[in-house]
């Protein structure tokens, strides 16, 4: 069967062809990142986001060190104060940490009110800490391709600690906090937020819940409804999330928070989950990627500009439909590729 | 070159395989869809949100004439009643309607407290409109494309108006949204709102804006803060969003938003700008569904479970990394293509 074949011979290219798969203009830069030069880093993040793969293949065997935890929420919930907090503890435990913010409206993207961004900066002038804003909105799916890649980088590079802040609301948002270890959702204490986080799916994803801004009113209101919530699902998980109070603006309830992390992550180790969820994980890096790589080589190769213009005209006069049109492109590939096995 | 008579032979293929592109089994469906039944309606949407796509060849040339209103904004916004509002209107000037509910909190959704629901019954009651809630959360792009396949069904059905609303924060979110001929951004007199929307990228995808829930304090200062914003812009487009004031639950300002939506579709025919929008997103639409079919076809023949696992395993123990390996199989599946002609 050609299926099986074609496969093996792959693994085997891809084994010769390993060792000196790094290029030589890159090799560079991924020798300086990997002993810890910062603006080595930095140079390379650029070269990523320009969608350079070849820093990537070079720093990958270096890469699954690094601890990915995610702080997602709402909008207003507090969560780069509580990056802020989380970060500045590991910071004090000698961990060096990674901040990547998605969040467009956060202060570590230079999305913020001047107040919040004073507040920041006592952590961009700490050792140890390197943080990347991700704020510019690229194509659908850009920016979850681009935290992913960053993150490697980070790994590489020797973080202890991955954070990864984005926006608890929206599709793509969702699937990159879930590329996480641990995800810490962050709710306030405001009418429905509970009913809210679960219709968006925010609860699906949650590790750890904290009520931030718990000196509100309403706080413990919050934490009941979300245990309610819980207890109304129907299948018991191995780890049921807990829920937490923090006031991040005060440090109040930073050090439970970051027990429960641990906590998760021993949990993680134990019951076998980190490996399997990480293997789920490039399992669908493997499938983006591909998916990624093939759409660039038939935007290419097949369907140039001039030949699209032609279909498009066609389908908007309705002499042809885009769903039989594709059906064809797509399955004339595949014979090509059934008659050359 | 191979590119042109590739392409050009498939035309020719596509060509003579359209009118007997009709599935026996979908056609009843089809036949009773395009005399106006509802019930047959309700079937080809279960069916195309099931991934079946006959029904959609079949009834792609009965499309293309129903204008699409996007409504979106962030949560809390009165999206909802804003859309039961415009819809109440073009129902009394009986127009035929499709609302698409993409918005997980929406009443229509389900997502409501008690008194939304009520409010919205008086329409669901009323003849000549059409909800469909598309709130369940699928894949990464899932949604959008459901949402645009329904759409369809809803053009060829004989709606005049189709009208999407979507919560207006997260990528997938916003690119609903610019698939419809005018986008209404509702937003709510709160402090930072007009940046935040321009932050979210909600201003760049907006055709009119309306401060809803003008009632309360701040709803000029809101739409001067706009207006101030769209001075700041470096580009002059030649259609400036309008920014107007509504009061969606007492129906108050809803004539003068219908007067925009109108005035953007006189505009949008007369530059010509209607076509080349259409057009955009017909090629944007073949690119999405050459990549949905050919990752399924990847998924189904040549990157089967098993296989994939072995790639796994390998990767995640560092002995392969996946942008190489990704890399070497889009190499050969396209050397097989390129050998074939």
């Amino acid at each position: 069967r050609y299926k099986n074949s074609f496969i093996d011979n792959l693994i085997d290219i891809v084994y010769c062809q390993y060792m000196d798969a790094v290029s030589p203009e890159a090799s560079g830069i991924v020798n300086q990142l990997l002993t810890g030069n910062k603006l080595a880093l930095a140079r390379a993040i650029s070269n990523v986001e320009n969608g350079n793969t070849p820093i990537l293949k070079s720093i990958f065997k270096h890469t699954g060190r690094a601890y990915y935890i995610g702080v997602t929420g709402p909008p207003g919930a507090g969560k780069s104060t509580l990056v802020n907090q989380i970060t500045c503890q590991l910071l004090d435990n000698h961990k060096k940490v990674g901040v990547i913010a998605v969040d467009p409206t956060s202060p570590f993207s230079g999305g913020a009110l001047l107040g919040d961004r004073i507040r920041m900066s006592d952590l961009t002038t700490r050792e140890g800490v390197f943080i990347r804003s991700m704020a510019s909105r690229g194509s659908l799916g850009g920016l979850a391709k681009a935290t992913k890649n960053v993150a490697l980088l980070f790994d590489a590079f020797g973080m202890d600690y991955i954070i990864i802040e984005t926006i608890g609301v929206g599709q793509v948002e969702l699937d990159i906090a879930s590329v996480c270890d641990t995800v810490v959702v962050a709710l306030v204490p405001e009418s429905g937020d509970a009913i809210q986080a679960m219709k968006a799916g925010l609860l699906e994803i949650a590790d750890i819940i904290t009520v931030n801004k718990a000196d509100r009113e309403g706080a413990d209101r919050v934490a009941i409804e979300l245990k309610f919530i819980t207890e109304l699902r129907n299948t018991k998980c191995e780890w049921e999330y807990p829920i937490t109070k923090t006031i991040a603006t005060e440090g109040k309830g930073i050090d439970e928070l970051m027990s429960l992390i641990e906590l998760h992550q021993q949990y993680l180790k134990i019951s076998g989950n980190f490996e399997y969820k990480r293997k789920q994980r490039i399992k669908e890096r493997i499938k983006e990627l591909i998916d990624d790589k093939i759409r660039n080589l038939i935007e290419k190769d097949i369907l140039t500009d001039e030949k699209l213009d032609t279909l498009v005209n066609k389908i908007y006069a309705r002499e042809l439909d885009p769903f039989q049109t594709t059906d064809e492109i797509t399955r004339t590939l595949f014979q090509a590729i059934q008659n050359e096995k």
